[in-house]
């Protein structure tokens, strides 16, 4: 990464546009975990407990936790929390862990709230979210075999959507799809969730005895986050084409394992954030 | 709703352009919720455990459940699963629960899965994401008072976005922010994740002991799902303003609690999915 500057990153990008390339700067949105934890007045005194990791773009972190904290009903009213603060800690990451301190007439049921917060298909193998835990997982680096033409890349997105029909492209249905390197489709699927779309294309694959897809290229209508970067990478895909924009850390772990990330794909052109010796 | 084929459900919606507004037909990504359980081989017998709650569009339900174990890491292949079922009960929700059943070498440590698990700042109030989870958590139906011109809502996108620069638009950053009827901005929050500029918006409010806000707009620059219409319930904002398309169950969600949903929205019209008397 060059610089960062508010929620955003820049980082270095091979652009493809009309048949040719060029190296240039571009704009990333930050993404990075944050835990929430919350301590409360329990009867055999107080207690801290990790409630929830989130990926979030750092910045109005208080917010961020009294904004959920509000809508898992733990919070009614500001005076609900005593002090909002980051967990000081020998650990770099200090400024991804909040604590909300609840005062001590809040009630709060811990196991309540596990079985009422939402999981998210996502991160997977890493309880910190965190490139190490993913090598912690055992991936590999993805070969390098596969190679796909600049045209190809081009016309991956009308190829995914093709099925689609207007209604469903502009109803809010994301799409994911498997390809090889001469363009054929092999599975398409459909969700309201980005992270759902992917799991269903990987756990067809998986039942199909057809993992790892050393020799695949996924393809997304949306924008390329942390988590869909991972489960490409667990699955042993070594391309990930979106449609919209890559994330700072998705960037990350695609240059980790040598993954091609490819992201604002259309017609026209499209750039590369790692590994472009697969575009040929 | 008035059908449902596939991945999306048709519903009646009011539809605002150049001036005027007509009744019409529209089409909805249809979101429910899939419960996924898991069923395994432990010390003193075969045990079963609910491991996660995601919002999904029903259908490859059982390749949705394989791929998101494939990337917690408990599954390494198709024979590590011996079936795949949706879990019969009493209740009606059967299709919203799958049950994989683990093969008896599989090794599954259920406490590390539900640390790893991230969670989505979402749902909150509600164990089974059902609307009657909502009204249970003691949300109110929203008030009458507010109103607003066709006019401003045209406008408010760009006036979520006015500080935003290009490369942060195009740069996969959502914006969510609170406006009053006259068009006054009052709190702008962004992150790569929509429903976390929400819960910026809403903790901003709630720190400083503005909330209910039920003089309020929500504008959001992507798309309405299910949990971005609870939060603004559940925060007494009468209204949510979307640039993207609302889900199925964001619009049930909306009409239960008397809340203005509104979708598409840009510079030459909008679509009002529920309670179009708030718009004058």
């Amino acid at each position: 990464m060059i610089g960062q500057r508010g929620g955003t990153k820049t980082a270095r990008v091979e652009r493809y546009r009309d048949g040719s390339s060029e190296s240039r700067k571009d704009v990333l949105a930050v993404e990075e975990p944050l835990e929430i934890r919350v301590s409360w007045q329990g009867k055999e005194g107080r207690r801290v407990e990790s409630i929830a990791i989130t990926m979030r773009t750092p910045g109005n972190d208080f917010d961020l936790v009294s904004g959920f904290l509000r809508s898992e009903g733990v919070l009614a009213s500001a005076s609900d929390v005593l002090e909002l603060s980051y967990c000081q800690g020998p650990e770099e990451q200090e400024y991804n862990v909040v604590e909300a301190k609840l005062a001590p007439d809040v009630r709060f049921d811990l196991e309540l709230l596990r079985r009422n917060v939402f999981t998210n298909s996502s991160c997977g193998v890493c309880g910190k979210a965190s490139l190490e835990a993913v090598e912690a997982a055992g991936c590999q680096l993805l070969p390098a075999g596969l190679t796909v033409a600049v045209e190809l890349i081009t016309e991956l997105p009308d190829r995914l959507l093709e099925r689609q029909t207007v209604f469903e492209r502009t109803g809010g249905l994301h799409a994911a799809g498997l390809f090889d390197a001469s363009g054929k489709r092999h599975v398409v699927m459909e969700d309201v969730g980005r992270h759902n779309a992917v799991d269903k294309v990987v756990g067809h694959e998986l039942l199909a005895r057809r993992l790892p897809a050393s020799n695949k290229i996924l393809v997304v209508s949306g924008r390329a986050s942390f988590e869909l970067v991972q489960k490409a990478v667990i699955s042993g895909i070594p391309m990930l084409v979106a449609v919209g924009a890559p994330s700072s850390l998705a960037v990350d772990l695609a240059r980790r394992f040598k993954h091609t990330l490819v992201g604002f794909t259309r017609k026209g052109g499209f750039n590369v954030y790692t590994e472009p010796q697969r575009v040929e």
